[in-house]
């Protein structure tokens, strides 16, 4: 029964195919690879993007990060929501790569609205040369809360940093757990509602460590391959980040897996919510449920083999996270643990 | 023929089972996974230094220059030969995680010597707050230009920093090249003679992209893990990582593949050392040749199949680099297209 | 009636005395002057440190960036107020030369209270090697809201900062001004209450630009004498600001100044807090006033001649700032202003 | 009898009435005093480039510091001599103002020549995305050793920076003692040769500390002013910056000073020139001597009130500064000393 998160499960047989696959003779490194060129394609033509510039990192902190600071100076603001991840779990990472860029962070805790974000714009403009310049937005889809904003959120956030000028960043980690939940395509979500760079994870859906970074404007990416060699990121034998991904976007196995990890937190919504004990806190529209509970019924829960990370107090706060690869049974037993409690 | 660089091959077949291997159910992440531990115990009896500090990176850059960061500060200065990877080929990297630190060069093209390493030393210490401040001392091994150091070469460096109070870093993209040269122990041509950071490199003899840092001193890493984080390095799906150094260290592979693209380099070597139109220019006992020869002569070579580098004017360089995976067949083939020539 | 800011208007006789007097023949530069070593002893016996670093930079962004990044890593946090200087008017000098440390806001507007800052750190503290280190606590005294802490308020806030491991430092633009508020010494609102750094500000107090870093455990210093000369900080010809500040210091004027600056507020508050039109939202004891009223009332003050900042929306904020030359006339010509409107 | 350096003496009374007539009533701060109106329109003027954006900062470090980090990218290359006091007294600190760019050195000792330059650049071009980019060009004119570039000199180097689209840099620490030096104007020494940014240095030529950055294209200079407050260079009373450099402009008293020193030097020249023991080994044009004596004869003139800098072993080097305020009676008891040994 293992809930603790996304990125602790397996990878599918067809990404170790696919890295069997590329690992045949020769091949120059640093991007010049060939299955690359595939990569780049099938993603131009899956966002409906023929000129997206498209790069391949091994992390979603290197993804955030570079993309970042490809939008802005040292001396500006990134404005994004309290618990992003790149304010809460990137240890500084994004103000490391922007030179020192401060992130600036929304009131409300998970979803942002247009009027938190509009606050935080204006309250983030008034000082001149005294105050960071306001520099870019920064959305997170599927939220960190497990929430997943609607298109028509996203286009009113996307619009009103367009009124100030500043572009958008969508840190998809779970990019495709959101599409699955949406049911539009890539394009839908991205630059036809005016985000103008996006990660497209695939780690935490299934693979074993690689994100794409997409420019829909490709004049924004120019200096993205020296900061991504300066921070250490262009892999010599990039072959095998290609190849991962290349098994992601074959016969759309990105979407099959985020439909699987959706379906199998959908299943377990229905078996746990009418517990009188549980309160379920989110939107359960993707693979994350936060729920809360009696400190005691997570130790007994804990105790008995279910493995998810609880906060706070009484009530306590647990997250639990659908990896694609978990089983139906191993659900079933949590619902079932759950009852008997 | 094949002879770009050795990190253009394919990994060996022991390496996809070990990712096979760790491809079952579920682990915790970012580096507390069980194969590591193995990973970790190995490296310190293979290195007999039971208390080093052990990490894993996934590139070379990150790997020195994280290494580099532990160890001095934004307002130092780090000595290193001018044709030092982190001087040239790492898009100030190592500026850009040390905050700013400076590479200060020593004469010469490409083995340090004591002389030139002293006098390094000596001009930048003289000018207190003003210039930056001595602080490291980073040695490559087996060098740019296909040289290995002998033991006592390394251990008058050693000494000579050490005499200032320098720490020791060694750039070990080729380590286990240099081993198989030298036939020493991994102890023996480290810690015993003075090196406090050593990257035992993975990426250019065989695996797809995985360096180890090792810290003797575990004192001198006890930041390493948070500079790690922010440069985007920690990898959530870490057991990748951990197989396939695992791969490496069991049976002692990293050793055979090592020797094996060495005896290859002695191999090629042989057949084109008396070549009246080549001249070899380094010591050939690792897996790299570089020669020099007329022009037209590597435009033959190149235009009939032959992948390598070239630089400079009349006689122009090439370098020819084995990787462990080249076959005896290409070898002969390049050889004897020499000898046609 | 110039009430825009403390750093406005002009310096004291004595200032450009001890100027001239600096201003005689040959002297070595960079800090070795001997009006640095009086200035320093001055230091040492005003703050009954006998031991303290002291060192002088030209301006408050700088003294307060060189202070923190002394303490804290780039992987770090740094704990203050959503209104601090270093939050809101700085251009990100903190994460600049803090290599990219985070500032975390406590809660609440301006002054922090313990349970802000409590708060603040728990939250920081739980994400280990992914979330930013917490480190260090910067309190600032006089407030930007022009609220003084009482000696109790500051000894809570350090005792809790350290019951975290937390080393504090004090932003003391107006620290002449929060003495004179609170009648102690610089000792009874510094070290003996548990600030380890404080920046003993001269710039807002009648110094052409001049503040003292005073580090009352000289071992935290250590680098920042590189630090300074690296940011551009250190002034080959020193003496001008050991002047500025030798003459500060003489016959207690910093704090004749910062006396007559309270002084001055005092007889502007006691002259505008009967207006029905007016309401004073902060503490009036150092030199100080922020109020709401009408806009329409602000508009006529300022077409009238008065001169200071406003802010928001109906009501609107005003803040009156006196330096510590403004005339009486000057505060009773605006008094009388108010009333007549 | 002071040559250690022209940072060391005092500033001339007209530097101090005009501080004292800056020291008048209220100013706004930040730049926007009336004196620094004065002061754009006379350099402006004094460059015969009324576009040009000009800004003040208190040090040389700081001035070489902000400008380059305007014309170039973390990841980039800035080519300059190995003497140049940005490579060896501002302690890292354009790598800290650039986020890390590298200075890389031309061969050959201080003035540097078109070959160097030309050698320096091809070879740092090579590398693609793995070697910095290459980014700008710094010349120091006067030089480190005291030589003055002629305008053909000059001309060559801007020609060849730009040949590879190399904006030139100019640190000008001793700009009026190299146009006293050539008789030429500052438009004739600067923006009509090719240079695209100037430091024009008053705190070597008689001020306490300011020096102006010149951009003569404003849009290279857009960022300047944020990058400035962020390094904490932006000073609050800045009038005080203002009234040194327009005491410094006006009545060209600029201009005055470095014809006065660079006439010292001339004094002292003539009078050791023929000493025997004494070997001149820079072009004394400027206000610098450096010198070969023996260690002996350098103790001598040192025990007996000399003061100087002297390096190296047998025979050691020594520097001769003369500054502005030097009197011919000092100079004279040099030459007589020398003689007298």
């Amino acid at each position: 029964m293992f809930f603790a998160s996304d990125n602790s499960g397996p990878v599918p047989q067809a990404i170790l195919d696919t890295l069997a696959e590329a690992n045949q003779g020769y091949t120059l490194g640093y991007g010049a690879d060939a299955m690359m060129d595939e990569v780049r394609q099938r993603l131009r033509d899956l966002f409906e993007a023929p000129d997206a510039a498209v790069y391949l990192v091994a992390t979603g902190t290197a993804a955030n990060s570079l993309a970042l600071a490809s939008l802005v100076k040292p001396f500006d603001a990134i404005f994004c929501a309290p618990v992003a991840h790149i304010e809460e779990d990137e240890c500084n990472a994004p103000e490391f790569y922007t030179g020192g860029a401060k992130l600036t962070l929304t009131k409300g805790a998970d979803r942002m609205t247009k009027a938190d974000l509009e606050a935080a714009i204006l309250t983030q403009g008034n000082r001149g040369v005294h105050g960071p310049r306001r520099a870019a937005v920064s959305i997170t889809q599927v939220t960190e809360m497990g929430n997943v904003y609607s298109l028509e959120d996203l286009r009113v956030l996307c619009e009103t940093a367009h009124a100030y000028d500043l572009p958008v960043h969508l840190d998809g980690a779970r990019f495709a757990n959101a599409i699955a939940a949406l049911d539009c395509s890539p394009a839908e979500m991205t630059w036809k509602l005016g985000v103008d760079v996006a990660v497209f994870g695939g780690t935490k859906n299934g693979l074993m460590g690689v994100e794409a970074v997409i420019f829909f404007d490709s004049d924004q990416a120019q200096e993205f391959e020296h900061r991504r060699k300066r921070g250490g990121h262009l892999f010599s034998k990039h072959r095998y980040l290609s190849a991962q991904m290349a098994g992601y976007l074959r016969d759309d196995l990105w979407l099959d897996l985020a439909r699987r990890a959706n379906a199998k937190a959908a299943r377990l919504h229905r078996g746990i919510a009418q517990n009188p004990d549980v309160r379920i806190v989110n939107d359960v529209t993707a693979n994350m449920i936060f729920f809360t509970a009696p400190r005691a019924l997570h130790d007994h829960l804990q105790s008995n083999g279910a493995v998810y990370y609880t906060s706070g107090e009484e009530p306590a706060r647990g997250r639990l996270v659908c990896d694609w690869s978990i089983a139906d049974e191993e659900i079933d037993r949590f619902i079932d643990l759950l009852k008997a409690a």
